[in-house]
């Protein structure tokens, strides 16, 4: 598994001229190896050789196992960054991801005057968008486990809760089903508070006749989930139960056409343009869409400008919202995983303004 | 005070031989000009020139006021790196801070192949160590709330009571002060749990004899505080009481020390002797003390290697520490502000091993 994935950065490297590249995203490490470490500020990197000459750049302080790649040590006394600069082709250019900081790269252009440093993190990246088959068991997992917490929230929240005690038992609810952590601070918006779409969770109370934004995500084994679903407490007005219907169609519209070769941008268009039909498109005012996968947002959108092409085994978020300054708020948000023939909801709570509380 | 921050600044790029300097740490910046944004993946930067021409570079998504600074404004769209290279002197060494990131740097490098990039953050992050009056009284408003709160919690922890659950009510009480966050998530660590200096608060519930290490802090008006204190639950065992008091006589054997001119690797050694003396050097882990100002952990260390001269302003902890591995943990941390003439204690909480639960 491993093999095939640096395989796939190694294709994208010979496609950029590249024969070296430092890689030092930790994320990106662990999908290349297995292994993961934080570093905090310490040097840390993965270097991949067109030749299959790989190198692992490690401080001592790091527990990581032997490996098949050769590895590299130092302590935080040694001159690291000569050790690096020694350890690298010094007369061909050398790619390094777009978050390397200047305190290393510095010093590496300067140790090897004669190789050009490229901003190389899409061959890693690219690779990362398309999840192979155990990214997407995990993907599912983690969303599995998103929608029955969602079940359990709608079926417990009640008139008088706090946006904050919603959110500390979604928490809690992630923490009992074994994940690592939240994807992201869950967002509960009670009625007017909802017209921000990322309204942090305060001690506002649920009132009948409010609507409830709900977005949230857990991590499990690394990979995230992220969904939204938005219900009404009591009762729900029409003109906002009217809009919620508009939103769910453009969800829904926009997943009907998602297959492998359409442009992301259409899928903007078409969930943007049937909520402008209906007046309320000045109201949708974020893109329709984000990567996900070992973190929340990954490199990729979906949005008007995206000239991204679906590919199989890409995963993003479908998310349109109309938000009404002072009133109310609505969005609706699935996890898709482009297939073969066109895509997979990876989230099965049901979207209707269903009412809660 | 900007402009005395920025010209302490601009003294430290002459002796480094700097005219111009790049500062992309949004704390930097705020501590320069008063403004704070966070730009996510988005260039932010203030432009620093010995001339007095600085510049600041802003997406128009930012909100920033108009200030006296020149601004330089772009959007996603614009092509901002050569915007930004156009706007700094292409024939002169340039400084930047040390965690600019590769993907603006290297097309900066490539914009301008006649100036020669210079990781330069020691001249912000020097000045910002050596913290003015209006620093110093923000730094003292936060530990006057973390002492307030180490009260509460000791008054008010009772045996059963699990690990999170103490955690949680110290959030809490930071949440009711108006504190703007905590600086970390705080440490509750009970018997052997505290053999970990950084234990996360888990479902351990307290028991009568077990040791409790509470490290915390809260950010309030974007400065810090963190302060660690050792209780024992209803009884100590004298082993461990005996070993508590060595630990706080370590802690103000090193804070009488401390006066400017003194070097911070004395400070260490100190409390490092003092423990050894007693037979526990080897379970004090880790380094006596770090630097904390907007964050948690800022540059400068007090630890065995570190060649700072105390100065005036500074603000560090000084966190001696014992940890017996399956059995216990102690560790007594203040912060101490650098005077004329000594040091002024920010944490008045009692040190002695006190009875609670």
């Amino acid at each position: 598994m491993y093999q095939k994935r640096i395989g796939r950065v190694l294709e994208a490297m010979a496609e950029m001229g590249l024969e070296q590249m430092l890689i030092s995203d930790p994320d990106s490490i662990w999908y290349l190896t297995g292994y993961y470490v934080f570093p905090w500020e310490r040097l840390y990197a993965l270097y991949l050789k067109a030749d299959g000459n790989h190198k692992f750049f490690l401080n001592k302080l790091f527990p990581v196992p032997e490996s098949e790649f050769e590895q590299v040590w130092f302590t935080d006394t040694d001159d690291y960054l000569a050790i690096l600069a020694a350890n690298v082709d010094g007369e061909k250019p050398i790619g390094v991801d777009k978050n390397w900081p200047a305190r290393f790269l510095i010093p590496l252009m300067e140790h090897n005057p004669n190789s050009r440093c490229v901003v190389a993190s899409d061959c890693v990246d690219d690779a990362r968008a398309c999840k192979d088959e155990a990214e997407q068991d995990l993907m599912r997992i983690a969303s599995k486990i998103n929608d029955d917490v969602m079940e359990k929230v709608s079926a417990s929240i009640k008139e008088g809760m706090t946006e904050r005690e919603v959110a500390e038992y979604i928490v809690s609810q992630y923490d009992a089903a074994g994940c690592d952590d939240t994807s992201f601070m869950p967002i509960v918006s009670y009625g007017a508070n909802a017209a921000d779409p990322h309204h942090e969770a305060d001690n506002t109370r649920l009132k009948a006749g409010d609507c409830i934004v709900i977005d949230m995500g857990c991590r499990k084994d690394r990979y995230c989930s992220d969904m939204t679903r938005t219900f009404f407490c009591k009762s729900a007005d029409p003109k906002f139960a009217a809009i919620h219907d508009i939103v769910r169609e453009a969800n829904e519209l926009a997943e009907s056409l998602i297959k492998p070769g359409i442009v992301l941008s259409e899928l903007d268009k078409a969930a943007r343009d049937h909520i402008s039909k209906a007046g309320y498109g000045e109201y949708f005012t974020h893109r329709l869409g984000h990567f996900i996968g070992q973190t929340d947002h990954e490199k990729g959108d979906v949005s008007a400008v995206s000239t991204i092409v679906a590919k199989p085994g890409m995963i993003f978020s479908i998310e349109p919202g109309v938000y009404l300054p002072g009133e109310f708020g609505v969005r609706i948000e699935d996890l898709v995983l482009v297939t073969e023939d066109g895509c997979e909801i990876l989230n099965k709570v049901d979207k209707h303004w269903n009412i809660v509380g």
